[in-house]
């Protein structure tokens, strides 16, 4: 697994868990791929998982541990309990870019990128591996600097030197990566398997089932108003308002996907650094009832961010290299069950829960 | 249509509807026979409903009616407007039972309730008649009544003459209807439709979402605690323990179905007069996250009881009708969609949405 | 009383309400002066109170009540009740301005609205008039308007009406109104007292007694956000960004005087029509217990925002009038309980009560 | 300071917590007598207090305290740093009781009990002891045990006890403690202060700001519905109906108190392990606004009970340690501030915070 943004508290999670799991430390809580509908599917289990990855910072993993683990993210002592595997991750983190004052050009990041992904590959003698990013939200396309100098975003940077250096892709956020339109063609030919976008791991969770009820019980949605507190980075990261108009898009589509149309509503996304990694979301939905009658559903949800992600990203690595040893390329579409905004395939989760049941089913056939 | 309980609110806002949505003062908002799927399915039109019942009080329809626009419940100026309608259920209204005092025997109560099924059936010329149970929930079977002198609650009296009279039978209450065991054999001999039972308006609705979206995606419900609030006559007869005993059997089987077991926590049903017919339902789930992470959903869930039954109340009447009408006989299962106790069937309101919807394509075909 | 916004739901509900109060239909409910500490004090009586206005619509007021009790804000049948007195106020309604394409200068407006005002005093042969001030919220002052052309918010042009015709003046909006720079001078010299601004109804009433509640427990507030969901007119309003930051201000306020400085969390007021006048208030509150321990408040504040707003202008009117009458001068400090942003008095909702309860006494005993 | 319950979740984070204050590794979060109204108040210094106290289990209070950090009740890191003194406060813990077997009878408890304290004062040369009640409640007195013999329940063993040895007392909790019938007398007689009783930390703290407001702005409060979850010991306790009915017949008494008559609605305590130390309350508040107008306020209280009552207990301690030293006796009506069911004085927190600083100003002037 190379993990676009390596050092942060996702992938942190994401290594640190992976290692806990795989030592029987703690359960695999989250992971989809872990339960019976997965027996017998061809996935790299989860003690063969290496990993490495790009980042822009220098700052330790094990540091990041710890402090995760002084704030409640990760469990107490565990950080201390896959040091081994803290230390040996950190070791494969590779500079990203481009950093500020960076004068390189776009293509010499992309040739540094790709070099870094096929000495991992080497080093490690592996058979493949997933890129995928967990990197903090970009703006949305469109902003500033695409106006100012036609250059690629980051995010698509990174996508890039994946395709050159032949690894399956998984975009966790809603940054562009693989969606550059020109990236598009070369993704088409790759023959690699790929997917995206936005991690779907809480209101826009709550958004898939709850939106179908609505739509199955002919209730029609008046308005579906929404306001997010985020801590953390990607709490500073989105009052960008370019970043949080990225991550809405998303969010909106759910709706409008599920419902016919997107009721009207805002959604907001403030920045609440007390939280720290925690993050509430409260919906607000007022819908019509028989006659006319008005109606209120109201729903908080309080998670830990990097929890809710982390087992996800497990998953759609283990899934894609399956994927990818079975030779399957293009968007992995069944893999919408994970994301806010997917290439495609039904938007209702249970819709989705049966196509990535189906997909399993394949892979397993595949064999 | 016959309605057990024809004088209370759910029966008013059903004849009241009915007689509106037929009129087309109002869109059928919240009936899902109305919707695309249901295009050419042979139910019989609103317009062809004809409204009778049963009910221990003398109160009349137009003047209930009247105070349930007065409490919000009805449209303003609704009960002028379907004036004539309401008169013409009001006066096939037939006296329910046992009343306080009343000396009769289960026998001739039954007898009773029987010819005034026929008469009904005769007085229209209707076809079929529908006995639809919307009388307020009974304590829970094993109560004192049942030990005392195992007489059969006034529920399985209403169902026993529905079989009597050749009627389809719907319970939309948690009370036993036709789920007692001295007419199991017999209804199972009918040859007629029968489905139930408890109507999933609110709070349990959620949860057959939200439950589904947990096991999905693997993370373990710790704890599902639940308070309703709820005013006008449900609020007061579900202070009695037995009652709300009965009402929260069906909340706690959509959990265990949908979670594999039921998790701990407490349903608490609060009589709260202020409320008038409206209702709150306040749920609080906790549930575990990546590495035991603690995490929190909750919902609250604000609507007006007599709004969410009415729609589904007429959507079951023509779907049993239609049943009927086309030789099915037994419990309906694929109408579990509509019930928190359903006879059968998969738990999750997307896989029951489903079986509705094969179900309304095998009533189009069978034609 | 004559009221800026003669025909909104505020002035709707104000004029109905007062009428039907007087009338013994209602109890005065919410209405402060109204409760036993009020007892003796020589405030005008309900049934003594003459309604004028001005407003830029001419739509009737009798039709506004009619809309208002179908969408539940009113009782049912009370505008029928009240219908000569909605007719009477409704004939004391005067043009406001400036409309758009009105070319008349603010001197020319001023002048006409003082001359609607002497005419008021005249024909009914009142004592006085206290003009307060209903009407939709105007834009921050900093905006567009005062930078194109220096002209007096429409608020201020009322305040300057009623300083020239020797009314007091209550303005129970976060517009300009009497805090316009150049009417400052002329405010204090007019011997006339005032009061505002901004009624506190909602969020920032319960902001007003739970600020002091972790003040005084010592327990450090680390974020308190919040979202307003409003339909009604005040939505509209609300959404250009300068009359939202004219609301904001106050809320702030609140907090900051309570807790010695603002703590982080941005406050977002939507507009939802589908709310009609309904609003929803949720408020976040992070805050830090004993050794720097996590902790969550979380408030939703669901009321109609007339019925809220009705009776605080009656008390305000009925106070102001009694302070003209004892000769009391100058912004009336004691009423700060009744607003977001009140000309000095502490901040503490208990605290103001008090400040009131003396101001009460204090015209009781001058008599 | 000598504890009840001194091995439990509250004694441990005051042990601890006390600790960690003084040696400045935390601010005093949450001790109203560390604010600024409280200089120059003669209170002992958190510096100069000795634990000790009674218990029934000898789990030592070390490896509590790195269950409650395990938990995230205690800072990581925390019961390291201050391991000295949670193992001095372990060595002065004595044997409670009665134990499940114990035969001794009531008087040799208390002879016991109060010989540990005698001891306690002799072996650190104190100048004196404040007892408090932090252990689990008891049911409600008229109880079972009560009738069955006539015996005094435990938290009366102990305040008795206190009694005899001339020290003064704290109950925390609603058990008995000093206000059983037997008690009372001695209690007058003894020259000391005593205070109590259970501390109102969370849902009630809450009520005792927000049931004024309602009050004050003649807002009719038509019902007051709660639910509590809690985990940890007290959500076990909670679940014997007996203890439960203790703990909120001081819940209802604050709404009682400060809205002139308790209005309708349950509150439910349940136990909900799966929340650990944390707990949740939800307030569901329907009230009437102008014209009948039905309004709602809900709340969510979310925070670590332990941490909630921490700095309560310390701020008592000190408070009733300096009214001794200063010769007040009695109750201490004065710290109603703290309590659900306080000895007198106002019920609302606005008015129960001024007299706890004349309190203090008192303290500071009798110096």
């Amino acid at each position: 697994m190379w993990l676009v943004g390596a050092r942060g508290s996702v992938a942190t999670t994401v290594i640190a868990g992976c290692a806990a799991v795989a030592a029987g430390l703690h359960p695999p809580t989250g992971m989809v791929t872990e339960t019976a509908p997965f027996d017998g599917v061809p996935l790299p289990p989860l003690s063969a998982l290496v990993f490495g990855g790009h980042d822009t910072t220098s700052y330790p993993l094990p540091k990041r541990a710890e402090e995760l683990a002084a704030g409640g993210v990760l469990p107490y002592g565990l950080p201390h309990a896959v040091r081994a595997e803290l230390a040996a991750a950190d070791e494969a983190v590779r500079p990203g870019g481009p950093l500020p004052g960076d004068d390189r050009e776009d293509r010499e990041l992309v040739t540094a990128f790709t070099a870094d992904l096929r000495a991992f590959l080497r080093t490690h003698a592996l058979d493949r591996a997933v890129v995928v990013n967990v990197a903090s939200t970009e703006p949305a396309a469109g902003g500033e600097r695409a106006a100012a100098d036609d250059r690629f975003p980051p995010s698509s940077l990174y996508a890039h030197a994946a395709l050159r250096a032949g690894c399956p892709y998984v975009n966790f956020t809603p940054s562009t990566g693989m969606h550059h339109p020109l990236l598009q063609q070369m993704a088409e030919c790759s023959g690699l398997p790929y997917a995206g976008r936005d991690g779907k791991t809480g209101q826009t969770l709550l958004r898939s089932v709850l939106a179908p009820m609505f739509a199955q019980r002919a209730l029609p949605v008046r308005a579906w108003s929404g306001t997010n507190l985020l801590g953390g980075g990607d709490g500073a990261t989105l009052t960008d308002p370019a970043a949080a108009a990225a991550k809405n898009a998303g969010k909106a589509r759910v709706l409008a996907d599920n419902l016919g149309a997107a009721p009207p509503g805002e959604v907001h996304i403030d920045n609440v650094p007390a939280l720290g990694d925690w993050k509430t979301a409260w919906d607000h939905v007022a819908f019509e009832g028989f006659l006319g009658n008005r109606m209120i559903l109201q729903t908080v949800w309080q998670g830990c961010d990097s929890a809710l992600a982390a087992p996800l990203v497990l998953d759609l690595v283990r899934l894609t290299a399956a994927a990818h040893a079975a030779g399957i390329s293009g968007p992995l579409t069944p893999l919408g069950f994970y994301f806010k905004d997917p290439d495609g395939g039904p938007a209702a989760l249970a819709d989705q829960y049966a196509e990535l049941l189906t997909f399993a089913h394949d892979l397993r056939t595949r064999r």
